[in-house]
């Protein structure tokens, strides 16, 4: 058994983190630390079923997402989440979560994986918690009230430096198009961690490239967090980002410095 | 001025480090503490000469490898480091030594560097330490002895993680040839730490496709360290990996979790 040696540290989190979100965070490294103590890599990784976003589902997303689930019951908060899908308790503010973003990551051992959060009233956003399993760093924000993180202020794609997705089959092209124009490239194989080095201006952008990839759950930390860094989250097809609790709908996110970097990207990816 | 927020942590190191190669780590990890503490992002990055490998030194490099330097002075060893070559001390010892591996990382903010170092006695190595500045963690390996960690075993490039460099225009059917092939893509920009990951089975393969990027101060602690962990290191081409003080040599380095996977990815990229 291939265990992963290193500890899961308690979240350090913000004085202001709304309770129902800090304790969810709290509940995911727990449950995170406990599970990867006991099991080894391949355990982590091993498929336990199937997720209402459609595809299979991993005993760590399982895990940490029943923490999750505990969590949002015990704070009598919705919760709309990657595996599990929607659970209504009856109240106006909902939870939309991903359990475990870069669920590959770590289940591997590979250091980049985060819980990212969304705290949804009605159907608007009020404000999001990223953190980052391994280190227990935190990001928080909140909608109209700008964060002391920025993100670079980068305006064009020539030299930048992008996060993407792998590239596929389908979006090879659009893939390879942006890797030759930006300056420096990453694959980290965590969309919520990429986004918020974007919203603290460690890298210029983060896009899925055309293959829409990404669910609502992906993407709902990122739309409160990189807007109040001063950046913007878009569709690179244009598409409204809405908080759907169908998880099959999928988007091309783009999150980036500025408003001129994302449209830059959203023209190269459609070419 | 776009300082970078988080602090750097003194390296956890094990007991028996050679005291050159330990006070060597802790050196870069406080040097590089004390310049991102002061200096923003543009800052870290400036270009502030030309190194011995033949390309330039952003400022993070330089003031990371002169307390590297005063280090080795301490220590009495001689010194092979990537911007400043060859420093001879008259010790049979010799430290081999990327100060920042990962430096656009370490200058942007992204938390994916490290200091790798490789103890060199004549032109044998003897042990190596790999520490990750953002979180402290470290690895040391000595030749000849089993590591606690270990590679992931796997021997088949179909489904493997693979990490690689960014795809350049002289290699990018290399590239996309191992990217079609691997289960899981990544580009962390760290060839060291990613060398690590392969060591510790977090991923099974690390490579620089064919683009002769690859300097001996890139691979030195990999060379102990992964074959230690029961992994190899190899050059696609073939090529004999050296401790040759001539730092404008190239490699394209493989770093995989056993000798079939690392022979099947040089297939693979040589096509």
């Amino acid at each position: 058994m291939s265990l992963i040696a290193w500890p899961v540290p308690v979240p350090d989190l913000p004085a202001d983190v709304h309770p129902a979100l800090a304790d969810a965070a709290r509940a995911a490294s727990a449950a995170y630390g406990v599970i990867r103590r006991s099991h080894g890599r391949a355990a982590l990784a091993e498929e336990v079923g199937m997720g209402a976003d459609g595809t299979p589902t991993m005993r760590v997303d399982a895990v940490v997402e029943e923490a999750i689930a505990e969590s949002a019951q015990r704070s009598g908060v919705n919760l709309l989440s990657e595996e599990i899908g929607f659970l209504d308790h009856g109240s106006a503010l909902t939870l939309v979560v991903d359990p475990v973003d870069g669920s590959a990551n770590a289940a591997s051992g590979v250091p980049l994986s985060c819980f990212a959060g969304a705290l949804v009233r009605d159907t608007l956003p009020a404000e999001a918690l990223t953190t980052w399993l391994d280190t227990g760093r935190a990001w928080w924000a909140r909608v109209g009230h700008p964060t002391a993180f920025r993100t670079s202020g980068r305006t064009r794609l020539a030299g930048a430096t992008v996060n993407l997705l792998r590239p596929k089959s389908a979006n090879r092209d659009a893939w390879l198009r942006v890797a030759d124009r930006a300056g420096r490239l990453r694959i980290l194989g965590t969309t919520c961690l990429e986004a918020i080095l974007v919203a603290e201006g460690s890298v210029d952008a983060f896009a899925d490239a055309g293959s829409d990839t990404l669910r609502i759950v992906d993407l709902a930390a990122a739309l409160v967090t990189v807007p109040a860094a001063g950046g913007t989250v878009i569709d690179a097809r244009g598409r409204a980002l809405e908080f759907d609790p169908d998880l099959t709908r999928r988007w091309s996110g783009i999150a980036a410095a500025t408003p001129a970097l994302a449209e830059e990207l959203a023209a190269t990816i459609l070419g």
